[in-house]
């Protein structure tokens, strides 16, 4: 019936996706909270701020002096992304963190075009430059994201065979420069998948490259975020970005008000009671998305912060 | 990979199952209001009250009055619950509705002991009762309800063998007053399902009784809902109660400010997007939904309602 994986990987992006969506400013000292909380969870990687320009994410405008404060946990990985070759310098400088290179292609040209203002020939140039950027610096280029790889709120429905080409495109670039990708990840960017979708995608990404991982980064816009998950689980997708009390949204998404990413205590929540191994703690998990709506000051979107795990009821049944 | 079905009916219990849980009593014109707004959208069967004890349950005091004032739309089923003879008598004298009979019996034990003081067997020995009183006044006997079929707050987790004695009982009951039940409605009145629990107790029901139609029940606290009804879906299920903008809860779920049903809206979406007939007009659905949170005074779970379907995405870039 399923195919679901043993173990899966889970990358935190809540401080990052989540703080700079936010109106108002969040303190330093509120965010590393919140990092080092989530760092009590088990979970192996946080996504903890992006170096970008501060007058479009004034958010971000600390992100040297989260990189630095952050007291860091041995064994957590504390990443962090950037737009271009600026970003990554600032934050190959504020140290503190652990620097990956990743690539970025869009399977919506018309997404590059309003994101970027860039052909897909242009945005395929900057990658190039970009993985060269990462070899001359001694950063090895492990990942490559698919934007908007089940469809776009300017282009419409994304063809399987689109992202195919995407994906191919990426592994072409990676190649060119002697680099192999390990892991390719698919994001539902405008939150366009479905569970029928991501089966399909996921499947024909395997069929063509069965080597290599594939992560799933998904959005919870029209409430699918989490049957999209068990849909990657069934095809054994073991690796998900997802956001604490599902923190966040998308500036690109073309509508105010988008909910988050996939709510990361809602899908430890799915894979504990499937048998699913995350090393996250799901009770630490649900204290730290409750800490992120004090931090932010508002309701969040995650469910089982709010409706509580089973294995609290069980073991108070038990005792 | 699944067995989807190609129309499915939808049984919208949002009107009864979400004014119930709200704290200050909603108007009885605005009642009516969202009943009929529901009644545009296409949904062939509307819970619009329950006759209970008012002292318990405030917003459903004026039951009578809601069920008289409704103008019904032609083609559309008005029906309402009620918990025992009492009722049901004053069900049938509000007159102006549909009134289905149905059983009840909970597969966990521990529910029922606390929901209505009752052992096990003195539930089943009011359930013949309940048969008989419906045998007495022509009414047919439809439909039976499992509750707690995925597992329960006040038990724990629910063995599939405790689901099908249930369903076993269920229908030796309907059998010994000569009806046949046509439709087993497997309830998550707590929300303890997964996609797992819901293919694997699904499964043992249609195993057993390959001729009786599954409904499921299901509710979201947990965030699951329409992963659930995914699963559902790829078992073959073609019938849900949901509600619109996810409204509801569960009185005797245990925890406040538990969420409500999975919401009708979200999973009219799911099925638009996967090609599943719902007879129900999204766009129409989602007015009513955001009409909803207007008649209850805050915001409701539902997420299409907010992040706008795919279809208006798709028909303005063709525009």
């Amino acid at each position: 019936m399923s195919d679901l994986p043993k173990n899966i990987v889970i990358n935190e992006v809540g401080p990052r996706e989540g703080f700079q969506m936010e109106p108002t400013f969040v303190a330093t000292e509120r965010k590393l909270e919140l990092i080092e909380a989530l760092a009590e969870t088990g979970v192996g990687t946080i996504e903890i701020t992006s170096f970008v320009n501060p007058k479009m994410v004034p958010n971000m405008a600390e992100a040297e002096e989260v990189a630095a404060r952050v007291r860091r946990k041995p064994g957590v990985k504390y990443t962090a992304i950037w737009m271009n070759e600026r970003g990554f310098r600032r934050a190959v400088a504020a140290g503190n963190l652990d620097i990956f290179g990743s690539l970025l292609l869009s399977a919506s040209k018309a997404f590059v075009m309003r994101n970027k203002g860039w052909t897909p020939e242009q945005d395929e140039a900057d990658q190039h430059r970009v993985v060269e950027m990462y070899r001359a610096n001694g950063v090895k280029v492990q990942r490559a994201n698919v934007a908007a790889a089940f469809g776009c709120n300017f282009e419409g429905d994304i063809p399987v065979s689109s992202v195919l080409s995407t994906v191919d495109r990426l592994m072409e670039i990676a190649a060119t420069h002697g680099e192999v990708l390990e892991c390719i990840n698919l994001a539902d960017t405008m939150s366009w998948a479905t569970p029928l979708s991501i089966k399909r995608v996921v499947g024909a990404v395997r069929d063509r490259y069965p080597n290599v991982r594939i992560a799933l980064h998904l959005h919870d816009t029209r409430g699918l975020a989490i049957a999209n998950a068990f849909a990657g689980l069934e095809m054994g997708v073991d690796e998900f970005d997802s956001s604490v009390a599902g923190l966040g949204g998308c500036p690109f998404a073309g509508h105010k008000g988008a909910a988050g990413n996939v709510s990361t205590e809602d899908l430890v929540f799915l894979c504990q009671e499937s048998g699913i191994e995350t090393g996250i703690n799901l009770e630490n998990l649900i204290g730290a998305a409750r800490l992120a709506e004090r931090v932010v000051g508002h309701d969040l979107p995650g469910s089982v912060m709010k409706g509580g795990s089973l294995t609290a009821l069980r073991n108070a049944l038990s005792a």
